[in-house]
């Protein structure tokens, strides 16, 4: 995607500020982009933490094309498209869910030195994985949204995060 | 891609059996057409063991793509697509390189048991992170082909792995 001008520097430090919230609503947004689609609500944005410019968005579209791999970070990742290994260093991912393994991967594997999380209830995923990487992890609050879909469509849900038989207990 | 019959059944035991060295044959192949196609030759194959069965294959296809994401063993759980969460538990991937940290992760998201590794020498991934969840790793000898790319095209092979610097050293 064409770059979009951020809101503003994000900071290295610790509470969620006016930035962060900000460039969550990305990420929101794309989450209910696939929500409206079909798809399960997660998205996730990528900023460069040392310009503002946010780099790109992505949502989950495991449904919408039939994919194993698109999970929101992942989608984002791939929608921004390759990158020098010192601009991943120097950004954030926002996400609307608590990374998976294999996104919690991705941000290991490009160093990516800071993750903000929308919920972790819904799901909670490696973080502490994230955290014995130094990456530095932030967490606000998404959680309706997911909350919503997991009881509207909770086999495509559970299918999200490698499960099956909760699907059928559900 | 529409399954290929495998060449039997992989084994849940330790040393590379004949069915391992067969299937990791489809992934040497995957691996050497991304090569053909101008890409870093890093190629995977996933395997039912239950039935012998293969499910698809993958290559890096980064540089094909302009991926951040395609890594051999990400593009082929791609191109095998959905599948239900009890199918992975019952796979063996194969990959001629050893698992980057977000190809791991996708082996844990998704509780695949078993990774046959080709080669560890160009690059050592997350083996020791595999084998804390209890998955088996076995390591196989592809790292003819990938010394031979990365004399040839350092600063394509860096950037796969999420480095910078040693591009401009090499």
């Amino acid at each position: 995607m064409t770059p979009r001008k951020g809101i503003g520097r994000t900071p290295p430090t610790s509470a969620p500020l006016a930035a962060d919230l900000a460039n969550m609503q990305h990420a929101i947004e794309s989450a209910a982009a696939g929500l409206a689609e079909g798809g399960v609500p997660i998205g996730a944005c990528l900023v460069n933490n040392r310009t503002g410019e946010v780099l790109g968005v992505g949502r989950n579209r495991r449904v919408q094309m039939g994919s194993a791999i698109r999970h929101g970070e992942t989608d984002c990742l791939e929608n921004v498209g390759r990158l020098p290994a010192s601009v991943y260093r120097e950004c954030t991912i926002y996400t609307t869910l608590s990374p998976c393994a294999m996104c919690t991967g991705a941000c290991i594997l490009y160093e990516i030195p800071r993750v903000v999380i929308g919920e972790n209830e819904s799901f909670l995923g490696a973080e502490q994985t994230l955290k014995a990487h130094r990456i530095k992890v932030h967490l606000q609050e998404c959680k309706v949204m997911m909350k919503e879909f997991i009881d509207m469509k909770p086999e495509v849900w559970w299918e999200d995060i490698g499960e099956e038989k909760r699907a059928n207990e559900a």
